[in-house]
C-alpha cells in the first residue's frame, strides 16, 4: 500500500452544534468563514469515523492519501483494506472549486457557474456477506453569487435480508429527522427509494434510508439537521455489524455477496451522481472509486434457488414501509 | 443452468456473398428481404462461431435463451460458462424493432424514428489471464423510409502485452478490410482508438482494433464489408488463443487479470454505445451484460511493482501502429 497510515485520529468534533451559516453563498474568492466551518466539521467527522471504524474492525488500519484538485482545494482519501470486518472502507473528505462542465450542470439541474463543494462520504464493504453495505455521504455546495445549499444521504445494502437491521437502519434516521423537520424522514424516504434504484432490473439498490438534495431552508438549521445524519451514522450501523458479524457463511454465500456487490457496481457506474460528478469534473479516479466493491462477480442470468435465503432478498427490493413494519414472526418490531 | 444447451449448429452459411441489398429502408411494417437476408447470415454466424469456440474450449457446451422484444422480434443469447479456455464466453444474435426514447436518439445522433436493428455481438473472457479478451460486433440499422446503415468493430484487449497478438489481431481485420478499401483500415482503426478509450483513466480498454458506424456508400458493398469483417473473426483471434492457452499462470496473475476486467466493466457501463442503446431502449438485461466479466475487482488504487511483466501493460494502452511494429527484440514482426 502506498498510502500512509493515519496514526492518531480527532475524537473531540471542535465545531460547536450552535455554529452560525450566515455567510453562504460570499465570493468565491473571498475568505468564506462559513463555508471553513462546515469542511472543517466533515474533516473532524472523517476522523473520528474512521476512529470507530477501526475500533469495530480491531485489526486493520486506515491509509490516508492527500490529493489536490486543479480548480483549487483537495482532499483526503482514508481506506481501509483487507481487515477482519471490513474488506474495503472508503471514508473520504474533498474541499474542491472549480469550473463545472456543461454536461455536469445540466445532469445536476445548476448552471455552470464557478462551484465550491465540500463533502464527506463513506463506502463500507464486509467481508462477511451478513453484514449489509452501507453508504452515507454529506456535502455543501455553493454556486455563483448567493446560491448555497446541502445535499446529502445513507443506504444500506444487505445482501441477506434481516428485518430487524432494516428497520433499525430506518428508525435512527428517522429520531435524526424528526429532530429537525416532521415531515423530513418521509420525505427523504421516499426520495432515496426513487433515487437508488437500479432502473433496468427494476429493483433498489437495497433497503433505501435517506436522500436529499438542494436543502436550502436556513442555513444554520440545515447545517445542524446535516450534522444531526453525520453524528447519527455509526449509532444506525454499527450495531447491525455487531449483531452479523460473527453470523457463519460459506462459500454458497461469499458468491451470492459477489453477484450483489456487482449490482452496486451497476448502479454506481450507471446512475449515481456523485460518481458522475467525480468523472465529469475530472476528480481523482481512485478517490471516486473507492466506493467500488473489492471483488464482484456477474454470472450469466443467475437466479437463487425458489425458497432459499438468497431468495428472500428480491421481497426487501421493493420501496416499502421499515419503520413500522413486523418482524419474521410477524410482531410488529420494538424499538 | 436454466437455458437449454445449443445441440446442432449449422456450420454452413446459407447466404450467399453476392446477396443484394436493393431495398434497404422500405417501410418497417412490410416485409423486408434485404434486411431478412442480412439477419440470417448474423445468424448463421452465430452459429459458426458457436460451434469454432466449442471446439476451442473441448468441454464446455454454449447454452440458448430465446427472447422476444416489446417492439417486435427477439434474440438468441448463448452463453458457455466455466469452460476450459473460456470462463464466459457469450454469443448474441438480436433483431428488433421499435420506438428510439429520445435520450439515446440524441446520444446516438439519430431521430427517434421507428427503428429496425439486427446485429451479432461476441465478448468472450477467457480463463487464462495469457489469453485476452475480444470483442466483436455487427450490425444493421434502418430507421424511418429510405436510412439504413452498418457498423460494428472489434477490439482485442490483453492482461499481458504481446506485441506479436496485437499485430497478428490487426493484420487479420487490415487484409479484410484492404479487400473493400484502401481507406477503411487506417479509418476505422483511429476510430476505435477514439471510441474505446477509458476516458477517466486515459487509457485505451486494449490494443484496439476496428470501429464503424453510420456506414452507407452502397449497400450491397457494404454488407460484402461486413460479411469480411465477420469472416476474419476466427483467424484473427483464434491463433491467439492457442498460442496462449497453454501459458502457465498462478494467483498473481489471476489477480491482474480481475483487475483488467474491471477496467472492461468500467468501459462497458459509462461509455458503451450498445450497452446504453440496449439499457435505454429497456432490451433483456442478461443479454446486454453478457459482455460484463465472470469476475472482477476494484483493490484501491492498486499500481503494478515498477518493471514487472504488469507493469509493461501501460505501454499497450496508448493507440499506436501494431501492424508495423517491432516484436520484443526490436525486430519488424514478419506475417
Amino acid at each position: 500500500m502506498s498510502c500512509h497510515q493515519v496514526t492518531e485520529a480527532t475524537t473531540q468534533d471542535s465545531v460547536s452544534p450552535q455554529v452560525l451559516v450566515a455567510d453562504c453563498g460570499a465570493s468565491l474568492r473571498s475568505a468564506n468563514p462559513a463555508r471553513d466551518r462546515i469542511q472543517t466539521y466533515f474533516n473532524n467527522l472523517q476522523n473520528r469515523i474512521c476512529q470507530a471504524l477501526e475500533n469495530v474492525d480491531g485489526t486493520a488500519h486506515f491509509c490516508e492519501h492527500e490529493w489536490s484538485y486543479k480548480g483549487g482545494g483537495g482532499g483526503k482519501t482514508r481506506i481501509l483494506q483487507g481487515g477482519t470486518v471490513f474488506e474495503k472502507a472508503g471514508v473520504n473528505f474533498s474541499a474542491i472549486q472549480g469550473a463545472l462542465p456543461a454536461a455536469i450542470a445540466t445532469k445536476m439541474r445548476i448552471s455552470d457557474a464557478p462551484f465550491f463543494a465540500t463533502g464527506i462520504s463513506r463506502v463500507l464493504h464486509p467481508r462477511s456477506p451478513m453484514v449489509p453495505i452501507v453508504h452515507m455521504n454529506l456535502r455543501y455546495f455553493e454556486q455563483g453569487e448567493g446560491k448555497c445549499w446541502f445535499g446529502g444521504g445513507a443506504d444500506l445494502t444487505p445482501c441477506y435480508p434481516f428485518l430487524e437491521d432494516a428497520r433499525h437502519f430506518h428508525k435512527n434516521l428517522q429520531v435524526a429527522c424528526n429532530k429537525h423537520d416532521a415531515s423530513y424522514y418521509a420525505r427523504f424516504k421516499e426520495w432515496c427509494d426513487q433515487y437508488f434504484l437500479i432502473k433496468h432490473r427494476n429493483e433498489t439498490r437495497g433497503v433505501g434510508g435517506i436522500f436529499f438534495d438542494h436543502l436550502h431552508t436556513d442555513p444554520p438549521a440545515d447545517f445542524a439537521f446535516v450534522r444531526e445524519v453525520g453524528e447519527a451514522f455509526l449509532t444506525a450501523y454499527l450495531p447491525i455489524v455487531e449483531a452479523r458479524k460473527g453470523m457463519p457463511f460459506g462459500e454458497q454465500e461469499k458468491k451470492f455477496q459477489l453477484i450483489r456487490r456487482a449490482r452496486y457496481v451497476e448502479f454506481n457506474l450507471l446512475y449515481d451522481r456523485g460518481t458522475a460528478f467525480g468523472l465529469e469534473t475530472q476528480g481523482r479516479v481512485e478517490s471516486i472509486f473507492m466506493s467500488l466493491p473489492p471483488e464482484a462477480s456477474w454470472p450469466y442470468d443467475w437466479a437463487p434457488e425458489p425458497g432459499s435465503h438468497e431468495a428472500e432478498l428480491s421481497r426487501f427490493l421493493v420501496p416499502q414501509d421499515w419503520v413500522g413494519a413486523e418482524d419474521a414472526a410477524g410482531r410488529l418490531c420494538q424499538q
